[in-house]
């Protein structure tokens, strides 16, 4: 390539070139739960660094041992004090009140929501809109000292939690107002074989990203199947 | 497979086995827009009839007259009376008054609604939130007499419309509320090369859906690309 095709086209680092994250902790709050366990698993087994976090730190002690990969359990004050990227697996129930009271603990921490405001009746899953537009802007609304991105709403627990798959097939949307944090999520969920991290906008458009889940949980009861998502020409 | 694998998991007729379209008529309702146009060139150049539809027959015609491969163009009523699918391409603003100006011609068609309403600032794209939930819910909402659906959202006009283009590397989400009318779309969108018609669940999801352009507009621009989605394990 010459120096006039370097002008026209951007060089592909992001999303291929990213930071090393393989030094940081990484904690998991709702780590016990479907999702929190399968991403600690999947995070641990790459070789990160991974503290579930609940309520009850018996409850976490006890999934850590299962997940194994050396994943710690501490409650979750503990788990987001001695982390440096902090996963919010929480289900939406919970949201608003753990993070409320976890304000000083997360103060500086790279957060990273990947909570999934859903209803469910007789016809499936809808979306919910929390009054602050999504469950990554109220975590945004309570954590003001915190850097808070969303992402990892698209994963199947199933996959995530079965020691048989190798690899995962799916892209990661990453979205967040400041750069430098969306690319260090990214660098996170490459971590992980099979995975990708793409920037996918500010989060305000973070509502949509994760109602979506309400659509794949119908594309895997219609195909029998664990979908995920590729985005393509990236 | 043996008849016990056969059981365990469902034959994977759709996506790949859906009802041929070949011979149906499809308009496209502001046919002489961005979307519309690159739509009607894909599917007309894919063997599909299509009249193009504009508020001016006189534009209409003009723009088909472009488009080659035996696209005809119409005022949006005879385009919608002529045809048996009927995809709605016009401007979000331009939407309600259309469509419920139109509730005769589009009475017992297949409508498939492929408006993203966005709003645009110094920020980007943002989602928009019709009264209705989405805007396939405000074309169900305005066209009782009509089989409502919704797809094709997240096409980039770019590729549509460039003939050197030979596949369109994407999934295509087809919401609604009957099956048949889902397949119908989905056979559709699997006439376009590269392209397949993925079900993604119901009207009342289709906000999401259509909202996540804004996010794949951030993707194009960080990416320098013209995103699509696929979806994985189907």
């Amino acid at each position: 390539m010459n120096s006039t095709d370097a002008v026209r086209k951007a060089p592909a680092k992001d999303p291929w070139q990213l930071p090393d994250v393989s030094g940081l902790v990484v904690g998991v709050l709702g780590g016990t739960g479907d999702q929190g366990r399968g991403l600690a698993y999947r995070l641990a087994r790459a070789g990160q660094r991974v503290i579930v976090g609940s309520r009850a730190a018996g409850r976490a002690q006890e999934a850590a041992a299962e997940l194994g990969h050396g994943v710690e359990g501490a409650d979750n004050a503990e788990c987001a004090r001695r982390s440096d990227i902090v996963i919010v697996a929480v289900p939406w129930e919970g949201h608003a009140a753990t993070l409320g009271s976890l304000r000083e603990e997360l103060a500086g921490k790279l957060v990273v929501d990947c909570v999934n405001p859903l209803g469910f009746d007789k016809k499936g899953a809808y979306a919910i809109r929390p009054d602050e537009g999504s469950a990554a802007e109220q975590a945004a609304a309570l954590l003001p000292d915190s850097r808070v991105t969303a992402a990892f709403h698209h994963l199947s627990a199933v996959l995530l939690k079965d020691p048989a798959v190798e690899e995962i097939d799916t892209d990661v949307m990453v979205l967040g107002e400041v750069r430098a944090d969306c690319e260090l999520v990214q660098a996170l969920a490459g971590r992980i074989p099979g995975m990708r991290g793409v920037f996918a906008g500010r989060l305000r458009n973070a509502h949509q990203v994760e109602s979506l889940v309400a659509n794949l949980i119908s594309v895997n009861r219609r195909y029998k199947a664990h979908a995920g998502l590729r985005v393509t020409d990236v």
